[in-house]
């Protein structure tokens, strides 16, 4: 798979130079950005930035930088941006919720915002047919089909620890290809999906190492 | 500052060894855990827990594994969580009011769990005085005084892009060394006081990369 080549970290980064190229496309600020200053505007050091990029093609000139418009393009392109990528909610919790209307309104603001909230699930019955935006809540159990006749391949769970493994399992089986985890709990999928995990809990304990310095 | 000289990614792993750390202990399972229990449990490599641990002392003996207990209360110290950190949480939109319901939770139910929120706010004389589990959203313009009374160094930054900057300079100003900031921008901090960044639009932007493979 080509994505085994590329570190996280370079992918980590690409979103960000991305943001930095809407930007300056948006208010057809510039034709051309130096790698100095997509590194500034992205807070990354340019030579980082020239060592990212090159992992994709040659973007740059040397001595003219990049060309905004073009560069931006083929991040899109790399990043699989360059369409609109539909993705659901598993667990309609409190975190959940917030996951949804911050995509949702995102999505509707930004017209660079390229993730679109295409369904929204949970397994309490007392929760199905609530509306959250323009989506209503779907009883997990229809997870599969309902992800599968979309083409969803993008999940975020959001479900308890306990239901987290067979939450994720089943998104795998619907061809989800793509899944961000907030359960705090390690979870397992096939080689061929990628997770991320988003434990808030952890970031805050991490962060409370830096509390004394 | 110590924390200059260990990587961001080592950190990143210590609270995830601390939880199973703390499901052995809490289970009263076992005294001794080899690294590659550990690593198994945690997702890492046992090399990788080993390196990691070498970082902050000699914790293992060849052959024997760590003792669960004593490593448990070395990574809460190194973490400065062997006691309860508050934390305040700066912008009570949907996702400032999940991340207080979450941490509360997660508070109340797990006596492991030892990061407290302990102050709320929001810009929106609307939401003042709105209740939010046991606290009650205090105005931001109070945000310097109240973080300094309680002596909270650690802050959730969940407001607007708009005025992320100016809410994580009052931070700073007020005593605050651990940041993590979920506004869409990029803001900058003192040296001595550590930024952690969670955008979870980025996030999910990185992760459409691996929706090819």
């Amino acid at each position: 798979m080509r994505w085994n080549k590329i570190s996280d970290a370079v992918v980590r980064r690409l979103p960000l130079y991305l943001r930095v190229l809407d930007e300056a496309s948006r208010d057809g600020e510039k034709r051309l950005m130096s790698s100095q200053e997509l590194g500034d505007r992205a807070g990354v050091s340019p030579a980082l930035v020239r060592k990212d990029l090159a992992w994709f093609g040659e973007f740059g000139k040397q001595g003219v930088g990049y060309e905004v418009a073009y560069l931006r393009d083929e991040l899109l392109r790399i990043l699989n941006l360059d369409r609109v990528v539909d993705l659901g909610i598993i667990g309609m919790g409190a975190l959940g919720h917030a996951l949804a209307r911050f995509n949702m309104d995102r999505y509707r603001r930004d017209p660079h915002f390229r993730l679109r909230v295409a369904a929204l699930f949970d397994a309490d019955p007392e929760k199905y047919g609530e509306q959250v935006g323009d989506l209503v809540i779907q009883p997990a159990d229809q997870l599969e089909e309902v992800l599968e006749r979309h083409g969803i391949r993008m999940a975020v769970v959001a479900v308890p620890a306990a239901a987290a493994q067979e939450t994720v399992d089943r998104c795998v089986r619907a061809g989800v290809r793509a899944i961000l985890n907030f359960a705090p709990v390690h979870v397992n999928v096939p080689e061929h999906v990628y997770l991320a995990h988003t434990d808030l809990s952890l970031e805050l304990e991490r962060l409370a190492y830096y509390l004394e310095g």
